[in-house]
């Protein structure tokens, strides 16, 4: 490719609805062009980016015996009556209709249409396993579409969707995506995690997210360090932290702890740490303002631990939903306001669930429910009933690993999902197939998705300087971009651009020669903005001193090569990108 | 590809409503599947051959230097308000609204968006030319879709813009795409033409269409076998067939022709040729009902021609539209009913305008405006005024082309079409550039496009037989099917087929090796069903005689090749198909 024969436009400035660097930087280098909020253009060294992750999913699916095929992006609503989702699906669905007034939708993911194929075409047995999937055109009505290609309305995911006989050999298909998607993040050259999920609303009971690690990801991550375990923090497990509870040595005793409605004051005031604090959440199920169907829980944490939602969400008696107790539920079932509740002596009979480590907490200082008062001293069985233990806190980091080792925190972009979906939709559609016996059984399913055009703007939040993008070589719009000082004036310049440019392209290089000539200054800064991993210069100056100068994009300086061996050098470079 | 890991679902019958081949054939052959009305799935071999023809389409506008990029399915209305065409547009345009009541559509085409991209990118003549295309899915909400992927709703296209200073550069680019057309539809293996066309609704002055020719397509094709001539029969010029008037030898004369309303009767009646009869054909316009406002016009045609509406929506004094005259309004004119109408002494004054060829016609015979008379003798200048001389017919086969030899008709299915837009989207959405002096200028634009579906279903009509589809070796889902005879039973048979299928493979060639291990009858009926263009078959008995059958779709019968000359054989076979 030849710049003058191609379209690149940079911006100085990126708009100012662009709030992360992503969104800004593929802008300001000409990769995407905003048509409406949450629709984008690809512009050509955009759609190229897109193109390279397209090619290594599609490679690593075929590789995994998956079978491509296309499924339409108008989709019938009939299919998602059928599935419940027409109804349960909120407004992210865009619901349309033609010109003679039946229902469609744009399709957010194709659940639906594949496994109506599937009930048409799958009869036997002998059939499966057999896993489809497309890389198309998605849409989901965001209601506040932001972040560029990170949060858009319509983008680029490719969905597999995998059918089995029975549970084991659905399992094992889950096990080939998983091992292919961490080919293809792991080739994509992005730093990510595999990382154990909650199901969410999609439903099904196995489930891994993908997260390309960044600082600026909205999703935070557990993981060892030393072992491969990681898991989204909603889902990891928190260990208990103390591994036997101490003997009750202090008195229980109330003491005064004047406005200290917080754990943090109340260890201070009490010259005390605050690991030997209690904190005290309160929770309701049930209809707000009918106390006949209220019930009131006290969950208990550790002073320096917080809730975990997800956790709680999944709690015996939590299944229709929870919600934070009111001043007057509180009032009534302890007789106190917040900050110095407890669960000794509540007005009420209540249910107390303590995590795990606060149930083997001894000595403790928990709220007295009594206006400035906790006690000191507090000891389970002595003074209060043992309590129901869960796992209720989230992770921190330095938590030990109960496999060992111990536990970090980074932040993570989701970039991938595995699920196992099991009947969920085949039941729903009613696709079955012919056993061996000759019986009826109903297909176990997957669904696999990878966020195409989102993998472009992750790969640009872990990989940026000040001066832009820094593109992974597998991803990167061109893998080299020969910068000539000078074109029009040097023909010497001319030839050696020309020839090293063909000498690459022979080698299979995708490369860019920039000969519009511009002033170097504008080129470097065009081409470090675009992230281009390799940058060769050749000028004048440096080829009468048989030179040119090449740049990798994360290096501080550059390396002058002899001419002749400019080549092999560049070869040789590349592959340690 | 092991067939075993594929996904084949051939059907005996194709469903009730697939009225055309192509339909009927990619059904039943699995390669589309309908998801609804106009709306499909492409299964695995369906898709492959879509990516085919991208793929050729894609090279050859990159080697055009047009560069690819991508614009959005859902595109605001806004940009198609800006240019008229959110009005223009009828209801195949698929308008939405999202969650916040926003007006979008779903793009069939995207000059909007591309012409508002050109206006934020294109500063400067320097920059120019430039010609953006994509590969996209586009809808068209047809009332009435049918005939598979021919008149679908959902389809993919591609679509390119040229950019341009000014008309000559626009011409240039416009000659390009051309060139680059007619090398794309030859590397497809189709027969087409490249055929002048009439620019229709899109507007524009210049526009020629690629016609694949099939006897089954809807578009008649007017073209010299002796000269690359070739129009769409609504715009191929018909010559005057008489180089000049022949002198007046007949009196006019009155003749009772009963029951004769038609000039294949009279002629018949009068023992005259049918060419020395002219056919009256009466339209009118204005508002019909309003007699002020209506004027009637004669048209006059040689007794065996058509007359062809798009030349004759052409005429002066018809830009707002014509219709056909009412009895009423004939009755009034001419004192007589239709069938014995002529341009002689009508009761009222009428515009005459006479076909190139009856204007050199002389002692003809026309209608008598008396019911049950025609004239014979009628001569120009002697019995009636000279009329005003039009072309208004239709070519027919055998015309002589005023270029040399004669004209021909086939039939012809629309695959793609250039057009020169002019300034018509720049104008409106205002995407001017500054000129080499300083000055804004419009954009020249010219639009391009490819129906990439529809090209699938175009290279079946023209290309088919009783069992099944002949793909062109370009375009098929595979170049070679290895069909091995009893794979289960016998080792030898496995490892030959085996081996071929690996040669093959390292040799590039996309094969599939159908080790489903069904019956000879069904196997070779699944893959004559499908078209793949090169069968060979493997069994113990060829074996024995050290021979495998190679078998080209198009084929009478197979060659007996002898195992180890066998992949030679193939590579040379394969470059002849």
């Amino acid at each position: 490719m030849h710049a003058s024969k191609y379209h690149i436009n940079t911006l100085k400035e990126a708009p100012a609805e662009a709030e992360i660097k992503s969104h800004q930087l593929m802008t300001r280098a000409g990769m995407i062009r905003k048509a409406a909020g949450g629709i984008y253009t690809y512009m050509p060294m955009g759609l190229k980016v897109l193109r390279k992750i397209e090619a290594i999913v599609r490679d690593e699916m075929n590789k995994a015996q998956a079978i491509e095929l296309l499924m339409p992006v108008v989709q019938p609503a009939e299919l998602w009556v059928e599935s419940g989702r027409w109804e349960q699906y909120g407004a992210e669905l865009l619901r349309i209709k033609d010109r003679h007034n039946r229902d469609f939708v744009l399709q957010p993911t194709s659940e639906e249409v594949i496994t109506d194929i599937a009930r048409n075409e799958i009869h036997s047995w002998r059939q499966l396993p057999l896993n489809f999937y497309h890389i198309q055109t998605k849409f989901r009505d965001e209601r506040r579409p932001r972040f560029g290609l990170m949060r858009g309305r319509e983008f680029t995911m490719k969905d597999a969707y995998s059918f089995d006989r029975d549970e084991a050999s659905a399992q094992a298909s889950y096990d080939t995506m998983f091992d292919a998607y961490m080919r293809i993040f792991a080739r994509l050259g992005l730093e990510f995690r595999a990382v154990a999920a909650d199901t969410g609303s999609i439903g099904g009971s196995r489930s891994h997210e993908f997260q390309v690690i960044a600082d600026t990801g909205e999703d935070l991550i557990v993981y060892n360090p030393a072992s491969p375990y990681a898991a989204n923090l909603e889902l990891a497990e928190a260990p208990c932290l103390l591994a036997e509870r101490g003997s009750a040595t202090e008195p229980l005793t109330k003491t005064a702890t004047p406005d200290a409605p917080k754990c943090e004051i109340v260890a201070e005031q009490l010259k005390r740490p605050l690991t030997d604090t209690v904190k005290s959440i309160v929770l309701a199920t049930g209809f707000e303002g009918k106390p006949e169907e209220t019930r009131i829980w006290l969950l208990l944490l550790r002073g320096d631990h917080e809730l975990n939602e997800v956790k709680t969400g999944k709690l015996a008696g939590f299944e229709n939903g929870y919600r934070f107790a009111t001043e007057d539920e509180i009032l009534a079932t302890f007789g106190c306001v917040p900050g110095y509740l407890g669960p000794i002596n509540p007005v009420k009979p209540i249910t107390v669930i303590a995590d795990r480590t606060v149930a083997h907490m001894s000595n403790f200082i928990c709220g007295a429910n009594e206006l400035g008062f906790h006690y000191t001293g507090a000891n389970w069985g002595r003074d209060l009933p043992e309590p129901q233990v869960c796992d209720l806190r989230n992770v921190v980091s330095g938590d030990p690993d109960p496999q060992g080792g111990h536990l970090a925190l980074q932040r993570g972009i989701e970039v991938g999902h595995v699920f196992f979906l099991g009947d969920k939709y085949s039941k729903a559609l009613g696709a079955t197939f012919l056993e061996k016996d000759g019986k009826p059984a109903m297909l176990q399913m997957g669904c696999y998705g990878i966020g195409i055009s989102r993998i472009a703007a992750a790969a640009i939040e872990q990989n940026h300087d000040d001066r832009g993008i820094i593109w992974p070589l597998a991803i990167a719009p061109f893998d080299v971009v020969i910068c000539p000082m000078g074109l029009q004036k040097s023909e010497t310049v001319r030839n050696a651009s020309e020839l090293l440019y063909q000498q690459l392209r022979a080698e299979g290089i995708d490369v860019i020669l920039d000969d519009r000539d511009t002033r170097p200054g504008i080129m470097f800064a065009d081409w470090e903005l675009i992230g281009v991993p390799l940058r060769i210069t050749i000028g004048d100056r440096g080829l009468n001193e048989n030179i040119v100068e090449i740049q990798a994009r994360r290096d501080e300086s550059a390396a002058k090569v002899p001419v002749e061996q400019a080549l092999d050098f560049i070869l040789e470079r590349i592959k340690t990108l």
